[in-house]
C-alpha cells in the first residue's frame, strides 16, 4: 500500500496537500506533516533528504515558520511538495518518510495568537434573532448588514480535533428564576464554522486592505465553536459571550492552504445594502471572496445537517479588512472563525439551537432524542470543496466527544 | 548617586522591587530588571555575579520563566533580591549592575497570552448605565451583582507604557444618521484600570478556586483600556466590544508582585446580593480580596481624576474564579483587567465618558476644553499603595500619547 498510489479522486490526493503537525508512533517529537490519502509525509525529513532549501520551514515542531514565510514561499513550498510526491524519481527517497495516519498523534498545528469569532451567516443570524427576540420587527441587529460583527474568544482553549470536551459548569437563570443557579450546562451546543489562519503579520496602526487578504491568510480549517447556551444567555448582556464559549474551541488537525481551493472560489450572495469602501467587494469580480465548502455535521455518526459555506454573507477577506481597519495588528497564528454556517434550508443549520429551534423540536437520532448534547456524544464536522477537474478537496475532520467533569 | 542610597520613603525603595524587561543604552538585548528608585538593576547579571541559583529565572529576555516558577520561587527570588540590595557586603558587586532608568528602553515585560477585561466597578457600571440607558429602572444589568462581567480582548495589541496610540478609524452611526459613516474616532477615551498577571497555568477542565488566587497570580500593573466610544456604540450589540477596544491597550513596564502589596490588602465593599459558593468570599476575613491602590489620571500633566481601587465591587480573586469556573485553562502570561476604576465621587471617575458625562460637561484643562481626547494628548496613569510602616509602594506609570494616523 504505497502512499504514492493514493486512489484516483481521493479528496486528500496530491491536489490537496494540507499541513499539520504530528508525532510518529512511539515518539513525542513534533514534526510538520503533509497529508496524502491516509498517510502523513514527514515534510521536514523529505526536505532534508532531497536537499531542499525549505528544510528551515518544514523541519520544525510547528507550522509557525511556514505561516510567517509569506505567499511566495507558500507557493514555492507547495510546488516543491507536489514535485516530491508526483515525480517518480523521488519515489525511493520519499516513500520511507510516510506514516500511516492511524499510527500518528496529531497536534494543534500552530500556536494560536489571537482568536476572533465572527457572526457572518445571514441565515444563522436571522434564526438566532427569531429564537431570542421573537417580537422584534427585524431579526437582524441594525448593524448586521453594515459590518461583520465579531468578538474575541479565548485562544488558550483552542484544541485540536479529537480532544475531549469537558461539559462546562456555570451560572444560568431562566426568566422565571428568582436568582441564578450553578451547575453543568444543560444546553451544550455546537457551532459548525470555518476557521482562517493568518500567516503574515501586520503593523499596529496599519489596516489590511480587502485585496491583501491572500497576502496574509495562509489557509483554513473546520472549527467547532462549542457553546453553552444557558451560560451564554445569562452572561452576554452587555459585553458579549464569555464563559459560554471560552471553555473549548476545536479545530481540524489539517490546515488546507488557500491555494488548494482555487476551484472552490465563488461570489458571495448579493449585497442588499451599500457597503463602506473598506468592505466593498462589488468591484472584485475576478477575486470572488466566497468559498464553496460543503460541510456535514454528524452526532454519533448520524448526519444532522449539511451547511453550505457558499451562503455566508460576509467573506473572510471582508472579515480581515474589518478586524484591522481600526489599526489592530495581526500576528502569525491569529485565527478567526466565520461564525456558525447555516444555509437557508432547515437541514442546513449549523447549530442545535437552530436545528431544534432552541430545544422545541428535538432531533430524532437512532439512539434517542437530542435537544442539546448529552455526555458521551461524539460530534464530527467534515467538509469538502470542488477541486481541479471535478475532484474533491477534503478538509480535515473536527471531532470531539462531550464528557462530564470528572 | 549610588542606587543603594535611594531616599528614605521613596515609593520604589527596597520594599517594592517591581520587575520589568529593559535594554541598556545602546543595546537591543532584553534583560529582566528590578526597579530601585530611579535605577534599574540588571537582575540576571546580579544573579550570575553572586552565583545565585535564580540565574535561570532572571537571566532571561522576558519575565515568562519567573512568572511560571510559582509562588514559592517568587518569594525566594524576592528574598534574594532584597538581600542583594540591602546587605552591605554585596554592594561592591551589585552597584555596577545598575542602570539609570532614564538611560534604558523598557519593553512589554512578558508575552501576553489571553487578555480578558472585566467590568467590576459598581460606580462605573452605574454611570455607564445612566449615560447609555437613561430610562432604565436600574442602571445595572440584571446579572451585574451575580457575576463579574467580562469579555476577551486582543492580546496582540497590548503595548508597553510610552507607546504612541494611533487614533483608530471605524464605523459610527448616530441615532439620527440614516447609515453609518467611516472615519477617525471622534470620541476617543481612556479607561483607568488595574491589570493582573497570571504566572502559574491551570489545566483545561479544572476551575481555580477563590482561595488559590495567589497561587496563580504573580502581580499587577496599571492598564489603560483605550476605548473609541463611537465605534463601540455602533458595533457592540449583540456580541460586545470589538474594534472600539482592540486597537491598543497600554500597560505599565513594571509588574508589582502581590507580595509587595501585603499592607494594601483591604476588604471589598459589602456585598448586597448573596453569592454562589464559587464566588462567595464572605468567609475569608483574613484573606481580604481587595487592594487599596490610589490611582491618578492626568491629561497633559493635569490631574483629572483620582479613582480609588478599594471601591471595586468584584475582587481579582473573584474574577479569576469566575474566568475559570467553566473549565477554561490559564496560561503563563494571561492578563486580566479590573475594568474601569471609578469611585463614588465625580472626581474619582476613571473615564472621560463619565468625567464629562458623555461629552455634555467638558473638562476645563489649562490648554482648553476636553470632551474626549485630542491628537497630541498625553495620558498618564499613576498609582501608589500603602506599604510597610506607612511608606508608599509605587506602581509603574502608564503613559501614552494619542497620534493621528500618518
Amino acid at each position: 500500500m504505497p502512499p504514492f498510489d493514493v486512489p484516483e479522486g481521493d479528496p486528500f490526493g496530491p491536489h490537496n496537500l494540507p499541513y499539520g503537525v504530528f508525532s510518529p508512533a512511539g515518539s513525542q517529537e513534533r514534526r510538520v506533516g503533509v497529508r496524502l490519502g491516509d498517510h502523513v509525509l514527514d515534510a521536514g525529513a523529505a526536505a532534508a533528504a532531497l536537499g531542499s532549501p525549505y528544510v528551515s520551514l518544514l523541519a520544525r515542531p510547528t507550522l509557525g515558520p511556514l505561516l510567517a514565510a509569506g505567499r511566495t514561499a507558500w507557493s514555492d513550498v507547495r510546488r516543491a511538495l507536489t514535485a516530491w510526491l508526483t515525480v517518480p524519481a523521488h519515489r525511493e527517497t520519499i516513500e520511507p518518510l510516510f506514516h500511516p495516519l492511524s499510527s500518528v498523534t496529531l497536534h494543534l498545528p500552530f500556536e494560536v495568537a489571537d482568536y476572533v469569532d465572527f457572526y457572518s451567516s445571514e441565515h444563522h443570524a436571522r434564526n438566532a434573532g427569531q429564537i431570542f427576540r421573537p417580537d422584534a420587527a427585524d431579526p437582524l441587529p441594525p448593524n448586521w448588514k453594515h459590518l461583520p460583527i465579531g468578538y474575541h474568544g479565548r485562544s488558550g482553549t483552542v484544541v485540536v480535533s479529537g480532544t475531549d470536551v469537558v461539559r462546562p459548569s456555570g451560572q444560568r437563570k431562566g426568566p422565571a428564576d428568582p436568582a441564578p443557579v450553578f451547575g453543568p450546562s444543560v444546553r451544550l451546543d455546537i457551532e459548525a464554522e470555518v476557521g482562517f489562519v493568518v500567516g503574515v503579520p501586520s503593523a499596529q496602526g496599519e489596516p489590511v486592505a480587502l485585496g491583501d487578504f491572500r497576502e496574509h491568510v495562509f489557509g483554513l480549517c473546520l472549527l467547532n465553536d462549542w457553546s453553552a447556551r444557558d451560560i451564554q444567555a445569562w452572561e452576554y448582556v452587555p459585553l458579549g459571550p464569555f464563559l459560554g464559549k471560552s471553555f473549548a474551541t476545536s479545530v481540524s488537525a489539517w490546515i488546507t492552504p488557500l491555494e488548494a481551493l482555487e476551484d472552490a472560489r465563488v461570489a458571495p450572495p448579493p449585497r442588499t445594502h451599500p457597503l463602506l469602501p473598506y468592505l466593498d467587494d462589488s468591484g472584485s469580480g475576478d477575486e470572488p471572496g466566497g468559498y464553496d465548502l460543503r460541510i456535514t455535521v454528524a452526532v454519533n455518526g448520524h448526519v444532522v445537517s449539511e451547511p453550505p459555506f457558499s451562503t455566508m454573507y460576509w467573506t473572510a477577506a471582508q472579515q480581515l479588512a474589518h478586524l484591522t481597519v481600526n489599526g489592530a495588528s495581526l500576528r502569525t497564528g491569529d485565527l478567526y472563525g466565520s461564525g456558525t454556517v447555516s444555509g437557508p434550508e432547515p437541514d442546513q443549520r449549523g447549530s442545535l439551537l437552530e436545528l431544534t429551534w432552541n430545544g422545541r423540536d428535538p432531533l430524532e437520532l437512532p439512539d434517542g432524542k437530542r435537544a442539546f448534547l448529552e455526555d458521551g456524544d461524539m460530534v464530527t464536522l467534515s467538509a469538502w470543496a470542488p477541486g481541479p477537474g471535478g475532484v474533491r478537496v477534503g478538509l480535515g475532520d473536527v471531532t470531539g466527544r462531550v464528557v462530564a467533569r470528572a
